[in-house]
C-alpha cells in the first residue's frame, strides 16, 4: 500500500479525496490535514464518511505530512499552495497539486491571472498539467504534477481534439465557452451568495468575463493548435450541486462533416476509458449532460454541426469534483505509481439521481 | 370591459394568459377553449385557479369565439394557428398570436424552419411583430399582433440596442446566443424527456443547433443593423420551471467601453418600464438572472466587458410564460387597446422564490 | 391612503410585506426601517423590487415610525418586538406584530417556550390572535393584532374544525403535526446549515420535539376544543423555497364518515375565500400541496380518513411568506381598517413554477 | 463468479441492481431481461452505463434466465412476480425477489391489499423476508429471499428495536409513520404526474392512507413485540430524486431516557456496518438526512424523545434504490452465499450531491 497525505482535506475536494482514496486498492491514507479541523474527526466535517472511517484530521504541517506520505495530495487555495507545496516537492516526493499555483507553465501569466508574482518558476518547468487523455505519456513519467481546473478540464476535453485537427480549420478568435457549474464548485463556505433562498433555481452569470480557467485552456490549445488560441469564455451557476456542462461555440472551415469532428475525437480518445463520447438519435440523454456522470471520473463529449452559421458546438460534462478534481488527481496519480489509470475510480454514475 | 377569447387555453401559456387576464381590470374573459378539455372547470386543469374562476373551457371554435370576443388570443401549437386564426382576423377582430406562424414577415422562411409553405402570405404583413419596447409604435397602431417565441424575445432585448448602435462595431457574423430555459417551455405534456427523475438536475442541450427562434432573432436583428445578422443559437434545458436566462456572446470594435454599452441600452430602454437595467457592484444579483423576474413581467437586462478577447457578453432574464410569453401578449393588447402598457402586469416578482 | 410603516423590513418576511403593501390600492408605504440598511435602497435587499419602488430604509426609530405611521407592521425577531413595539402600542397607533411576542395569551408559557419573562403581560391580553378565518370578528375590532407563526397557522387551519366539532371525537393526545417547510422559513441569514451545497436536496429534520408554534396550536386549539389540546409537533425543511405542507395525523372516533369531516371544515370556512378546500379525486393535485399556492395568500386544506387506524390525516398547505406571514397580516390589517379582507392580496398562485 | 440473472432490468431497480452487480466482484450478470428492450443494449435505457457494460437486454423468458443463472434477482411488479418466480423457485434456484409477491407471510392479506388471491401461499412461507440487521441468520440459510418495499425497510429499521425493547413502552395503536420520498420510486414510466413541471417542488401527499407498506411493517414489528401494532401510515413525494426520510412518531412509557432508547438500538444494530446511528450535536446532519446516504446502502437513524408530549420521534434515511431496494437485495444474496455482506456494496455516500 502506498503512503498517501492530503493537504486541505476539509472542504469538497478535499472530502472527495478522501472519500475515492478510501476505496483505493492501493493506496492508504496515512494524513489528512486542516488548519481549521484538526484534531477533529473527518466524518465531523464530511459526514457522508461517517462510519467509512475514523481518521482524524491533522495540523497543515509540511514536515509531519512529508514524514508521513509517499504522494501528497494538495488541495489548499491557490496562492496558499504555492506557499507549502515547493518544500514537499523540493524534498523528493510525489505530489499531486490541485490549486492553480503550478498550472501555467509561464511565469509572466501568473500577475495577470492571479495577481502575484510566482516565488518558484522554476518549479513550473516540473510540474506536468495533467489530463491524462491528452498527455498520459507526460504524467507518467511525471514526479510532480498539477491538476487542471474544473471547468478547464471539462472545456479543453471537447476543445483539444478539435483545434488539434487542423483540417477543422477552427477559427481561433472566436472560440466561446459557456459553462454551467454546479454548486460544489464553489467550495464550502457559506455566505449571501450561496445562501439556499438566495442560490436555489439560479441561472447566475458569476463570472461572464475574464474567468481564470480561460489562460489554463489556452495554454493547452495553443499547444494543440501550434498557434496561439483566445478563450471567451464565461461561467453560469445553476441550479445543481454536481456536474459541469460546457457549451463551446466554435466556428469551422466549410465543408467539414459530423464525420470528420467524429474522427479528430475517435483519434485522441480511442482507449481512454474516461472519455465518452455520447451523440444519440433518441432518448432524453442524446449529448453530454452532467446529471449523467454524477459520482464518477467520466467526462462525457459529444457536438452538434450548424452549417448555416458555420459552427460547431462541442459539450463536455463532468462531475466537478470527480473528473474536474481529485478522480482526474487519483487518475493522474495511478499513473505516475504505475498503476492502471482506472484503479479505484470505476464506480458507475448513479441514475437517476 | 374589453370581450377577451383565448383560444388553446389549456397549455401552460394558455393557463398563464388566464391568471393575468383574470387580474386585469379593463378586461373581461368571455371565452376559454380547448379541444380536450371542452366543458369542464378551467381550474381542473389549471389548479392555481381553484378559488379565482369558476369559468369552463369551451370547444376550439372559431365562430363561437368571435361571437363572444372583441380581442382574441391564440395560443395555438405552430401549424394549428395559421389553420384558424385567419378566419378570425379576416372577421376584423382584434388578435394577438402567440405562435409561430405569424412571426416571420418573409414567407419563404416558413418552409426553411417550420416546414409548411404557408398559406396566407398576405396575413404576415399585416401582423405586427410586437416587442414593444422596441416597436410600440407599432404595436399601437396593430389590429393583428404576433407575440415572440420566449427565448427570441429575451435575446432580442439584449441584443437590439447593440446591433442598432453601430459604434459599437458588433461583428454580424459571430453572434452567439446561450440560452438556458425552464421546463415550463416545453409545455405541458409528459414524456419521458420530461420525467421528473430524468429531468431533474439536468442541464440538457436540447437544440444546439437549428433552434427555430434564430429565425425571429435575426430578423428584428437586421432591422436593427440594416444588415443582415447571423444568429449562432444553443438552448439548455436547465434544473427550474420557470425563467429564462440567455447570454449573448458578441465581438466589439476596439476600444469600446462600458458606458458606450449603456448608452446605446439606455437610448432604446429609457421610458420603458418592463426592460430593468442591472449591473451592480455588489450582491448575489449583480447582472440578469431568471430568479428575479419569477411572476413578473420584467425582463432583466446586463452585460460585461472582455476587453481581452474584444467580447461583449450581453445577459438578459425572463420569467417565459410572462414577458416570455403571456405577458407580452397582454402588453401588446393594452396598446391595441390604448390601455396605459403596464395594466394588469404589475405583479412584483417574487422573491425569494 | 393609509400610512403605513414596516418595522424590520430587510428581511424575508418584511421584504414580503413591502411586495404586498407596495400593489396595495389602499395603502402607501411611509416608512420602512432597517437597523443594518438604513439609508440603501430598499431593492439593493430585495431585488426583485428593482424599478418598482425607489424607497429607502430608514434607521430603527420607534418614534420616526410614530409620526410617519397609522398603521405599523413588526416583523422583528422574537424577544426584540417586545422591546420596541409596546411604546408603539401605547401610543395608540394600530399595530400587527409578526413575531412571536404577543402570540401567547398565558404570560407564564414565555418562559417555557421563549426563554424570558414578559415584560408586559397586559398587552397579551390586549393584543387579538388573528387567523381571520377562525375568529375573523375579534379581528375585526382590533387595534393590536399578533399575526402567527407559519407553521403555526397552516396546521391550526387544518386541525380547528376538526377539535371544534365534538362529534369527531379527535384523540387529543395523539395529535401529530408533521410539517415539511420551505427554506425562505429560515430567514435571511447565511450559515452552514443554508448553504447551498449543503441545503440542497435535503429532508432535514430541523426540530423533531420541542417546536415552539406547537404552543400556539395548542392555545387556539383549546379554544375550539374547550379543553386542552396536547400536539407532538415536528419540522423539516425540505428542498425547496417558498411553502409549507403540514400532515396533520389525528385518531378520530368509529364510524367517522368522510361527510361529517366535510361538514366540519365547510361550516367553518364558508365564505373565506382564503380557505380553498381540496380533494380531487384524479389529476396530480388531489391534496393540498405548497406547489399550488405559491404567492398566493391561500391556504389549501383537505383530507384522508383510514377507517383501519381510526386515523384522520389532515393536510393543510401554505406558501409561508403570505398566508405564513406578510399575507396574514395584511388580511388582518384590512379588518381593522373596515377594508374587504382580500384587498390587495387577491394575485393567484403561479402555476407551474 | 457466481452466475447472476436479472428479471425485469430496465426498470430504475433493475438499473441499480445492474450498476452494483457490475461492480461487484464475486458475480457476473449473465442474462438481464426486459420485455420492451430485448436486444437492446443496456446502456440505451440506463444511460449511465454507457462505457461499463457492452450486455444487451434478453427477453423475459424464464427458461433462459433459469439455463444461464444460478441466483435470479427479480424486479417485476407485485402480481407480475408471482407469475414467474415460481417456476425458478420450483427449479432450485436461489432467488431474491423484490416485488411484493412473496413479502407477507399470511396469504390473507394478499387480497386485502393486493387485490388478488395468492396462487402459491406454500411459497409464502419458503420465502423470508430480509433485512439482514434484523434476521440475518434467516437470510444466511435461505434460498428464496424477498425483499422489502423501500419505505418499509426504512421505517422497520428505526421502529423494530422499539418495539422489541418492552421497557419502551411503546403505544402500539399510535404508531405513525410519516414518510417524505424521491421520485425514483416512482418508477420510470411519464405521466402528468411526474411531469418536471407539475413534479417539482411539490410536497404531494400522494398516499396518506391506505399505504401497502403498512402491510410489511407491521408484520415484522408484531414479530418484533409479540403482540399486533398498528402502523398509520402516510407518504409524500417530495423535490428529489433518490431517497427517503420516514418519520416516525411513537407514545413511550414516562421516565424513558434517551440513554434507554440508544441501548435499544445499540443492542439490535452493533456490529450492523450499514446501519449508522445518528445523533450529532452541532452541524447541519444532526439526524438522519437522506441526502447523506445517495449512493449507499447505509440506513441512518436517529431519535428525539419530546418529554412533554411523552413521544418518541425516530428518524431514518435510506437511498431508495441502494438499501431501499437493490443495496438490500444484493446484501442479501452476499448473506445466501456466503459472502461477506458489504461484498460490492461498500461505496460510500456522495456528498455534497
Amino acid at each position: 500500500m502506498v503512503k498517501v497525505g492530503v493537504l486541505a482535506a476539509s472542504g469538497y475536494i478535499g472530502g472527495e479525496l478522501l472519500r475515492l482514496l478510501l476505496q483505493h486498492p492501493e493506496v492508504e491514507i496515512t494524513i489528512a490535514t486542516s488548519r481549521k479541523y484538526a484534531g477533529e474527526y473527518v466524518f465531523r466535517v464530511h459526514p457522508n464518511l461517517r462510519g467509512v472511517t475514523e481518521l482524524k484530521f491533522s495540523a497543515n504541517d509540511a514536515s509531519k505530512v512529508m514524514a508521513d506520505s509517499e504522494v501528497v495530495f494538495a488541495a489548499l487555495p491557490h496562492g496558499e499552495s504555492v506557499k507549502i507545496v515547493p518544500q514537499i516537492a523540493d524534498a523528493g516526493l510525489k505530489v499531486v497539486d490541485l490549486s492553480a499555483d503550478f498550472r501555467l507553465s509561464d511565469k509572466g501569466q501568473y500577475p495577470t491571472w492571479y495577481g502575484y508574482d510566482h516565488p518558484r518558476p522554476d518549479l513550473l518547468e516540473k510540474f506536468v498539467y495533467s489530463i491524462p487523455e491528452i498527455n498520459r505519456d507526460q504524467v507518467k513519467g511525471a514526479r510532480l504534477v498539477s491538476s487542471p481546473g474544473c471547468t478547464a478540464i471539462t472545456a479543453t476535453l471537447a476543445l483539444a481534439p478539435l483545434l488539434k485537427e487542423k483540417s477543422l480549420g477552427i477559427d481561433r478568435d472566436h472560440v466561446v465557452v459557456d459553462a454551467k457549474v454546479g454548486s460544489s464548485g464553489a467550495g464550502g463556505k457559506p455566505s449571501l451568495y450561496t445562501h439556499f433562498s438566495e442560490r436555489f433555481g439560479v441561472v447566475r452569470p458569476y463570472k461572464p468575463a475574464g474567468h481564470r480557467h480561460a489562460a489554463e485552456i489556452e495554454q493547452v490549445l495553443a499547444e494543440m493548435a501550434g498557434e496561439s488560441v483566445k478563450v471567451s469564455m464565461s461561467a453560469h451557476a445553476v441550479n445543481m450541486v454536481r456536474g459541469i456542462l460546457v457549451t463551446s461555440h466554435v466556428f469551422i472551415a466549410a465543408g467539414v462533416k459530423p464525420l470528420d469532428v467524429w474522427k479528430a475525437y475517435r483519434s485522441m480518445y480511442t482507449g481512454s476509458y474516461f472519455v465518452r463520447l455520447v451523440r444519440d438519435k433518441q432518448g432524453p440523454f442524446r449529448l453530454p449532460d452532467p446529471k449523467l456522470v454524477v459520482g464518477s471520473n467520466f467526462c462525457d463529449v459529444g457536438f452538434e454541426l450548424e452549417e448555416r452559421t458555420g459552427r460547431l458546438v462541442a459539450l463536455s460534462a463532468t462531475d466537478n469534483l470527480v473528473k474536474g478534481a481529485a478522480g482526474n488527481a487519483i487518475q493522474s496519480m495511478n499513473l505516475m505509481l504505475g498503476f492502471d489509470e482506472k484503479t479505484g475510480l470505476t464506480s458507475a454514475p448513479l441514475h437517476p439521481v
